[in-house]
């Protein structure tokens, strides 16, 4: 995966312990992969609710002074994902808010597809909005909702709204983790010393020595409070559609997502490629780090040998100065240079994870040609992105997105290769855990399972 | 005055200028005096309002390339005082929302009083607050307000709420600056270039070379937009409470505050508390700054020779250090220092303009006992401080304040005096270009003028 | 006193205190008018040194962190004045070098005239330079002079050099202060608690509450160890040539400088002033703060009503940005507002320090005029400036001095006055608590009591 | 390779490109990995240096302000190791020095060993020294020689020195990049638009497009000028001591390190590993990135699947916060991950590339055993470490090396592990390009090529 698609929101949750805010920091410390913008932590202590949140690494924001001011054992983290345009800090999480019934922190990873008109209304009835987080709709919402327990009004507010959303939500002293009736985003559960934790990804827990428990399911809203652990399932039933995209680049291989192991299906997902679209080539190249699993599947099937012919310099910064008179590529290069003694002579066949705009891997590909490969062949462990995703991934728009307009032997003349396969949307399926109609395929096919009618006012989340 | 007493806001706003970011920066900086904590600009082009602000002064939040994105001919800015509790950037203003109608910035001095009671009933009906800020509960009441024009919901708000507001508020095409009908807080309006501009002191308009016009009178609302200017008087007439403490300490000495020179009524003061309270003493030494100009109408009556007895450190940061073994008073210390050579063998008398707890107080006056001063005495260019101030000044609690429990001469002991002078109720008025029941007094005699039955929620401004 | 005129160093020193690192930093806190471009302190325990150091301000140079890590009982500080040129960290002292007896730091105020000479002979013997600090050339002498005890290579060294200094100078166990036979520059010594302290103005002795014991005389080189305290007398004697401009400008007025109180002797020069210039005017008004006690003294003599007609804002930070349009003197201007209120309509005789270039001033002249002034006059506490400073002041080249090249007349022509005048040279000696042959006049007359031949290599002290 | 050792430093030169400080700081970026503690660029422009440094990664010290200043067609880059203890920025390099013939740089990579003597020597005939770096003894030297030409005293400078030095060095207009005799650090030379380059290892070539010419052999001097570039062989003829942990650890896989491919000679250890020392396991897993390539050696020969089982966080701040109650192993697993769905259940074999202290291995196998795995057996890719390297790599103290005290059952036990294996000393060379005597095997065999009768006191360069 070259690095022009933005990543999404990681979100983690605590109950029960008197370290809240240090696990929570060290939560979002192991999702950091999902977003680098912003980062943010609510802690509450029983009575009141305070936060924390600032642009930047989790490293950045937070420092041993401001997690020593943190009391509290009930905790809810966010990170999220970088952009350039709306990069503002009144959009970072998690969004603390005072109401009727007291003060709610709210942490969401997804994007809801209805929020225009249910803006609109609220508007109408005379809401102001501070953000451009849909999260904040939600929050109205509660705070108009009626009934008696906490959990009621999340899920009156929760109906009024479609689309993609796993929310870690508190109130002074209750946490609640929900996953939307279709569970686009993943959500798990585990436990540290008696404490509950929710997060996007089980390797937060590994971090921290919690146990994995559990996915949260599509449509389930888990609440911990004193009183420990229950589960509602209040929506009317609906079929899954869960993001696969978290497993072909997402989440981190060393991760449980949606219960089961990135890795392994990523290299299932190799293996399935080298059957589908063999090659003739000498060396299978993994494009680091996110198209590694993938080539050790194809390599396992295909026999070519593997080599690590690109290398990762493990030291980018987030400036980079160019020099007056630019060096080609630079931008490209200064992340992942090719190792030219395993490359030179060799027809090599590398591994992505996907294509998004094609800029990157061209220029990649370019290199691959100057450090001598004698053929340079492209297999993508997914099929095309021809369309964009309204439910929480920050996708070029369609126009941007290469396999929108443009057909593999198209792709495959722009990216300069000798030949070019993507996995087939069969192969992609049967290298995964879930049957077909328990994912959402919508940007490999168009077909989104929450209808998406309006243009979404928001950016993403 | 002792730098125990907090300072309050400052508003600023200019219409109709390509440079208003940077005008208002300017604008913000030379009222930075009224607040260290946090400043922030929304600017507007005409079609959307953009926000930037952070916490700091004005040059620490504002560098050239921020500005230099800030496109836009509408500006509103603010800055609030320093505190340590609730110092947090969700406080910073302008506070900006959107709404039905649109976008909407606020910059607000002042506090009001009825806030427990209207936030109750907005939350009741649903409302969701981000902010301690009462600020944002005039935002969810014109955004509740019908009415075509934005100036008929604003002054439909307005109407909601008690206490004190100077308000500059814009949406994208309009700016609007408001006093609250008894005029507690200032506000000026000025032209520079034909762009009008509002401003809590005029010392503002001077750093950018604008033409002073005239003071907004308590309860008018000024509108600027393509139009030109407009005034309207839509509250109920009642009598103005001008903030005394303006005069006495809050605004720069070169502004015009509620339309008069600062300068000339501390001079004014002086006079008086001479005239009352006659000293036989050597000297007569300022507490610099806020003492400067009383103590030259001190001196102008009593022919005690004036001297600059302490001198001001004007490279005070904002963290200070200590010696492991305390050394006495320091922090007080590196601020001011007496003079030795002039201090010595001389009968002193300081011309404070107000006490407040009287702790630093009593470390200054001790120190120009170390210095050598034979007699000590201290004249304050105000009564006694007994009352909270509830329409944003952060005076400390009534405990605090020394003059609330204890007598003159209490006060005189507990700060190591030869004598100390008030001055009285009737000298203040005197020294004053207005009445005496055109003044909030309330902090000297605890009349408010606007009942305060509710405790206020919201710790200020 | 405009501030074209950059300032020269300061320098501390504490032996026998284990708060020795913070007792410097607070000395160095004192001084910080002296110098704003960088900041040092080095620190020895009996057995090593070690140094910190930075550019800025003493309080964003140190930290309580880096404080807490400088172990030692024996210190040495320094503050170098802002200059945009050869602003860089090399440059910034204490200089700590070890030689072939140990390690030695060096804090040192002043400037040598024949480093060309010396620096060439050095070279030629093979010595490296890694700073254009002439402080780096005594080391040198230093580690190049042969002697038993420290001080006697000390004073080899210093017999080499000539020029300006007051050295603050350490090894691991002694600490020395020492001024140049001709005492250009000041330097005092103080106790507390046993523990010897060397400043350039008593200013530092007062906030750290040591007390004061005398000044170094010139020539003297003072020695504090565990034995003790003793004084040496190495060089010929020669007359005393000590910086007049310490009094009319650079030092503190709460302080000593060459033992006699700086306040008292401005305001001499004011009383000379007015009974040499008079002026038929309204108001006399200071130039803050530099211009305050001559203003006083001015007054006291004339009778003119003394008006602190110009504030100073208190807030001006280091950056400060223009708008597009740039707004009129607005640099001047953001640093020092008119009273228009006290200046309107008045015939006003404005007390300055001094004048160098002249541009500052004439802006601010230009400023009463708009303030609505009705006669503009000017007096300065000093006669012409006419030539450069080769001992320690970075005064502008001899070219870039308006008195150097043009009359009294003309001069009061270009800064838009109705009448100028300067204090003779008589009437400022008259002023002073020592005679005319002790002291340097160089930037007045042109006398150099060390000839000068060379052009001066390094910039500066 | 755990993180307890400490890298050693880079060094890049440019000689006769207009941006050559951007070159430079690209290089930098490149070389990175062999140091994070300061870095530091020279610049020539044919008349004068002036140097840019700081503490941190290139990407902090620089910045397009800074770099749009540093106006030159010659520069000197440099960069450090990350060490606590005399991480100072006086210690930072280039060194640039002022001396009779006019202005030096010096970038040096290795250290010396006969520094206490010669800097004794020096300090007798009164030399001062102001960082501990060994590179200012070379200077002294240089500045001490005679000699028409610049080369002519360099060469006499060197010729005193005993050690490990990979150097650049320039004066204005001359460029020189020279290695010791033996040779112990790398150094290529290349080829850009006709301007020649000097790095430490290719990888920084790659990155600015420059062609790869050659690496600089043993005691050769290559000086680079107007004229073009000559190549001088000055000092007596001795045997190579090349680094071979350059091989093993430092350099990146992408590069040519003494003009041999780093890739090819790790995998040709894990092969000679593999038949070494086989092993009966399910998974051959790479510790990342630093074992990869000699793991992927090790499958191609055992057949033992590779799996990445690894996961390394690619978010690793400098600084992370530890809950009060520490969560065991943490600083070690944030680091560096488990993939629980590889190991749980096999028989895992671990490729190191060696092993310093054994702490952090230690824990890592204990993170393995958490994570399922049946058996964990570790092979390192070199023989046990027991000496410590006098030339320029900061391994620590004899005590400290596992190796030195430990056999390799006890290191087994230590580690948790059910077999632990080292390359031998015969199949490490078998693995390299050289034959054993070109090598500098020191660490592993305690033959040190330079007689190291001091101890060093400088820790290192």
């Amino acid at each position: 995966m070259p690095d022009e698609l933005k990543e999404n929101c990681g979100v983690f949750g605590i109950f029960g312990h008197k370290d809240a805010a240090r696990f929570a920091y060290l939560g979002l410390y192991a999702l950091q992969h999902r977003g680098q913008e912003s980062a943010g932590i609510a802690i509450a202590d029983g009575s009141k609710i305070e936060c924390y949140k600032g642009m930047g690494l989790v490293s950045e924001v937070f420092n041993e002074e401001k997690l020593a001011k943190m009391k509290g054992h009930l905790a809810v983290g966010h990170i999220r994902y970088s952009t350039t345009g709306s990069s503002e800090i009144k959009n970072a999480q998690p969004l603390v808010v005072d109401y009727f019934q007291g003060s709610v922190a709210i942490a969401h990873n997804g994007n809801l597809v209805n929020t225009q008109s249910v803006r609109r209304k609220l508007e109408e009835h005379g809401s102001i909005f501070q953000s451009t987080m849909d999260s904040e709709m939600i929050v109205h919402l509660l705070a108009k909702a009626h009934g008696e327990r906490f959990e009621d009004r999340l899920i009156k507010a929760l109906k009024q709204v479609k689309g993609a959303y796993s929310l870690v939500v508190m109130n002074k002293d209750q946490l609640v983790g929900v996953r939307d009736p279709h569970g686009f985003r993943p959500l798990c559960l585990g436990v540290l010393d008696g404490s509950y934790v929710f997060s996007s990804e089980t390797c937060a827990l590994d971090l921290i020595q919690a146990e994995y428990l559990r996915e949260i399911e599509p449509g389930e809203l888990v609440i911990v409070d004193r009183k420990g652990l229950r589960s509602l399932k209040p929506f009317p039933r609906t079929r899954p559609a869960q993001c696969i995209f978290e497993y072909i680049y997402f989440a981190r291989p060393d991760s449980l997502a949606f219960g089961k192991s990135v890795y392994s299906i990523r290299k299932n997902l190799g293996r399935e490629l080298a059957k589908e679209s063999p090659v003739d080539a000498d060396i299978v190249v993994p494009m680091p780090d996110s198209g590694n699993c993938a080539a050790l599947g194809f390599f396992e099937v295909s026999g070519i040998p593997f080599e690590m012919g690109f290398i990762r310099n493990h030291y980018v910064g987030r400036t980079f100065i160019q020099p007056s008179q630019p060096v080609r590529d630079l931008g490209v290069k200064i992340k992942i240079n090719p190792v030219r003694d395993v490359i030179k002579g060799k027809r090599v066949v590398v591994i992505e994870d996907s294509i998004v705009r094609g800029t990157t891997s061209r220029t990649r590909m370019k290199n691959l040609r100057e450090a001598g490969a004698k053929e340079v062949h492209m297999r993508v462990s997914c099929p095309p992105h021809r369309y964009p995703c309204f439910y929480g991934i920050d996708f070029p728009t369609r126009e941007e997105l290469i396999a929108s307009s443009h057909s593999t032997e198209e792709i495959r003349k722009y990216l300069g290769l000798d030949s070019l396969g993507y996995l087939s949307m069969e192969g992609m399926i049967k290298s995964m855990p879930f049957r077909k109609n328990e994912f959402c395929l919508s940007c490999f096919d168009g077909n989104y399972p929450v209808p998406c009618r309006e243009k979404p006012v928001l950016k993403c989340f």
